[in-house]
């Protein structure tokens, strides 16, 4: 941790329920870099008092998670595309008072489909209908994923995302077996009702050619085991999080770290 | 350094021109005392934004330096008597986003008064009229001195502060040798147009039997060399910046450090 002056440029994280992985990850990367950074977690009970103490305090960079993803919009300067798509913020850059959002959940995605060669012709069904399944719906349709559906037990929200990025809504994936299987519901997380559970029936991820997991803890999901497996090609919720945390970072710093950097400050962050 | 997670609180600063001196000694005495603190100065230009980021983020303490003494008061939710007595802040604590401002230069120089054992019956002169000449006033006057003068060359500024707390205002010092010097005027301090100047003739330093210095940079002013010198009892600038440095920390953590943590946190702070 190098020494703390008055010249150390402080980013922050605004949570109902703050975790330390944000703070760990930007922090350890700050020290190997040597830059004069420093990270922390803070929560609030006034969003616009807090964003204008950002703003105020010249405080770099805020990570931005629920519950203020959407109720922060109002209190920026200006949204990026990114977060602009998807009507969702969680990361703002103060550039001398002056603040714009990203969503780089949305960036994280459009980079994952990119580099994992995700064929665009795939037909797809997307699992969920909150907020990263908007991130998910909304990379699909702008990487050029022409053919797909959005399932999702609730009908109201299920077909709002669906319509609105142009994609039919299912309550029910029913005989479907689509090539690119993606679950943005909380199925499978640690300490849910559903951590045990696939999201799915078996042979549907069995069926899939490409499994992409949007839950992040634990990293092995039972949908990844399954997909592992059955040899299935897998994107994990943990390459979400920690090129999400990336895209946020460079955007605070303007310095790209390693891969191999990003490797061990995200496998540290989770230690 | 500790390192730092999303439980650490953050004290901090606001001062138009911040320097190093206050994130040096509470960090130095965070690390040494195993506190999960941080600490870091800030500067502004919308006072109001800034505290109301500070009651938002749960920031736990802020010095308040020029030229927001005054102006944060209708900020805060509640002043201190140490704060009241001269319409000045330096310093807000924040309980669960309850704001209570305090001004531990009054605080510090009250101390320092009583463990110098100056004589309350002793005459005395402050040279000045403002902020710290107001700190030293309503001190003296707290502390039971009746027989004094204040001293500056504004009339304006000088009576009014003599009024305020009954002494009268001279202009000039004249033929008096008051037997407690105190100088808070700027002459002295380092990078002044009157740095190598003594605030007074150098036959009143003489006269004196005790010589209080407000000025803290350098420690050794023309004043305190001359009356060291003629070995005269000395109370420095540096010793009202480290107690009120003192007080601060004991007000943000309920951790009251040793003379030696203080006086080598202290001397870390300006090195």
């Amino acid at each position: 941790m190098p020494s703390i002056s008055k010249d150390t440029q402080l980013c922050m994280s605004l949570a109902a329920r703050p975790s330390n992985i944000g703070t760990r990850f930007h922090n350890h990367l700050y020290a190997e870099l040597g830059l004069d950074f420093v990270y922390k977690a803070f929560t609030t009970t006034d969003l616009a008092a807090a964003i204008g103490g950002i703003r105020a305090l010249g405080i770099r960079g805020c990570g931005v998670s629920m519950p203020y993803k959407e109720d922060c919009i109002p209190l920026v300067d200006e949204l990026d595309p990114s977060a602009s798509v998807i009507g969702s913020v969680n990361t703002i850059v103060n550039d001398g008072g002056h603040l714009r959002a990203y969503n780089t959940d949305y960036l994280a995605i459009v980079a994952l489909l990119a580099a994992h060669d995700v064929p665009a012709d795939a037909d797809f069904a997307v699992l969920g209908s909150g907020g990263m399944a908007k991130a998910v719906v909304a990379a699909l349709r702008d990487s050029g994923f022409g053919n797909g559906v959005v399932v999702a037990r609730n009908e109201r929200t299920g077909r709002a995302l669906a319509e609105q990025y142009g994609y039919p809504w299912q309550a029910e994936l029913g005989a479907a077996r689509p090539r690119l299987l993606v679950n943005a519901t909380p199925v499978g997380m640690a300490g849910g009702p559903a951590a045990d559970d696939l999201p799915v029936a078996p042979e549907v991820v069995d069926a899939a050619e490409i499994v992409f997991e949007v839950v992040a803890v634990p990293e092995d999901t039972p949908l990844v085991r399954r997909a592992r497996e059955r040899g299935r090609r897998v994107i994990t919720g943990t390459e979400v999080i920690a090129l999400q945390a990336l895209e946020q970072f460079v955007l605070y710093t303007g310095v790209r770290p390693t891969d191999e950097q990003v490797r061990r400050a995200s496998e540290y962050s989770r230690s």
